[in-house]
């Protein structure tokens, strides 16, 4: 372990394939990733034989046993009461002990969300930490948030959110001034809710600290007309899922048509390469991994049905944070940004 | 004109390549409605060559000359003072004085829709009229509204919404008991907002008159898990042009990808038949036309894009809901719902 100098922490036993597919994840994260070493927290008894069939090289990972697992079907409240004893609780108090860099689960969203909330508490001069995530569109990749934790906002929520965005996208994507949009239903001043429009006006004074674009729409989202776009919990929410739902059926409904006719068939065979080609350019696994942002220390929570290509994809994105030391860059650019005033001003009527 | 049944009122100066585009639409429109008869609204010396033009039979229209255009850069206020000779506002107009049974307008939104509240009043017991379209999915047609109108709105609103949204799919659909969801960012009873959650209370209460559903997702909108999508006019519309924005986004960079190979283009002419019957089936044309529903006349806005076969689509909208009696049909709905109780109970605490 000691030549390896960053260790994550895995929630081995969440997710609709745990363990194996998690197992397996880590195994395709370890040969990427030399440097890792991961605590994986689960029951021994199940995951030492599995560790050995999915070839987990045994010099980059450690078990630690954990008596319980937090089901899919737990709410939040109850698995906080209950869940001590839990992988999912183990592995994100391995983060807060400092053990380990970040914590990486497929497990029950809510649970996990409430579970690292208490146990690695928010940076101070947060109001509320915010579920962010990477999103392909057609000028690359893009950070959206908040995608669910918050389903109402204020104006200083939403600030904070961009100040998050912007630093998550400069450590995923080492860009030095991304665009940050927040998003709207139309593009003029006057429009949309009092609180985007407040946000709006005190992003502007920012101008030399972030590149902030102003407001954006729906479909600016997959035109990537920013890099990171800002916005409640409730939108947020609705927009990735409206984008996941259209998505699928325009796939699955192209593929319908194709298969109705032989020729049909016939030509999507030839255009093969082409077709896997753009499949592979917009494959949802490469996104996997939401990223809880707004705490003191890295949580991801990768989708409960992902394979071990897409458990590894999360693993990626925690990897990349912990590296570029997200938490430290988000308290500082905090810093700077209540130095600016407006931010924190609690004080004012 | 006597002979003709149904008289449709059209702004025929409003949108991008108005008027040609707009008299093509008509002529295809007259083509297949008999029993319509149009009054167009322009400028005479523009129009009069035009309908020649297009071949637009002389039993089935008449010109009524208007000096002035609003503007798609004009702002609603603006319009509503300085308008009143607009071919707009004479068009809705011929509404409100009982000559049309409905306006159709592909000129500015906003314009529109200030106008056609002025001038044609909301239902009484209804709050807030909203903006509800057609919208493709898995299973068939969906009606979502609001999708724009009120960025605000409380739990009443809401449930003013899914009944006129229920009215609105059995009259442009002929079902019975069409299924209603509400927007929300999860299925369990507790999540998202305070308002759409007493809403959802209020509408289990009407289940002998309306088929609700519950609570559904971003994703269930194309999936077509319910007839109907009721939700603010915020969330609605970052849905809605999030579901454009990423139809787009993947037809886009599927074309990308297959024109980068010659192998890839081959297999797509082959496949060609199946392509373009898959093309037809989600055509947003057929799709155009975004209702006001709530006023006291039918108002209907046509995509400020649309060539003539998508002006078409919106003018048969407005043919079907004016055949139905919409508004009728919502005002003894509110009737019924109302001595339920609950509605306009602005007396309770």
């Amino acid at each position: 372990m000691e030549q390896k100098s960053l260790v994550i922490s895995v929630d081995a036993m969440g997710g609709d394939y745990a363990p194996r597919s998690i197992l397996e994840g880590v195994a395709l994260a370890a040969k990427k990733h030399k440097e890792a070493f991961f605590f994986l927290f689960g029951k021994e008894e199940v995951l030492s034989p599995l560790v050995k069939e999915v070839g987990l090289d045994p010099t980059c990972f450690k078990i630690h046993h954990s008596d319980d697992v937090v089901k899919a079907t737990d709410k939040p409240s109850q698995a906080i009461r209950s869940g001590r004893n839990s992988s999912m609780w183990q592995a994100i108090m391995a983060v807060r002990n400092g053990y380990a860099k970040a914590v990486v689960s497929a497990g029950n969203t809510g649970a996990l969300m409430a579970m690292s909330k208490i146990c690695l508490g928010t940076i101070s001069g947060i109001d509320r930490p915010a579920i962010a995530a990477v999103l392909p569109s057609a000028t690359g990749p893009t950070v959206s948030l908040d995608l669910g934790a918050n389903a109402e906002c204020d104006a200083q929520n939403l600030v904070e959110f961009a100040i998050m965005g912007d630093v998550l996208y400069k450590v995923l994507f080492g860009l030095d001034r991304p665009s940050v949009g927040l998003l709207n239903i139309g593009s003029e001043e006057t429009k949309g809710r009092e609180e985007i429009r407040e946000a709006a006006a005190q992003l502007k004074e920012y101008a030399d600290k972030m590149n902030f674009y102003g407001f954006v729409e729906g479909n600016d989202i997959a035109a990537g007309t920013t890099n990171v776009i800002v916005s409640d919990g409730f939108s947020g929410n609705v927009a990735l899922k409206t984008l996941e739902g259209t998505a699928k059926f325009i796939a699955n409904s192209l593929k319908k048509e194709i298969k109705k006719s032989p020729v049909g068939i016939l030509g999507f065979l030839i255009a093969g390469r082409s077709v896997s080609k753009f499949k592979k350019s917009v494959d949802p696994r490469k996104f996997n991994g939401a990223m809880f942002v707004g705490l003191n220390g890295i949580s991801v929570k990768s989708h409960g049905s992902a394979d071990a290509f897409a458990f590894a994809c999360a693993i990626d994105s925690a990897i990349r944070m912990a590296k570029q030391d997200l938490c430290e860059k988000i308290k500082d650019e905090m810093h700077t940004f209540m130095n600016l005033g407006g931010l924190n001003d609690t004080e004012a009527p």
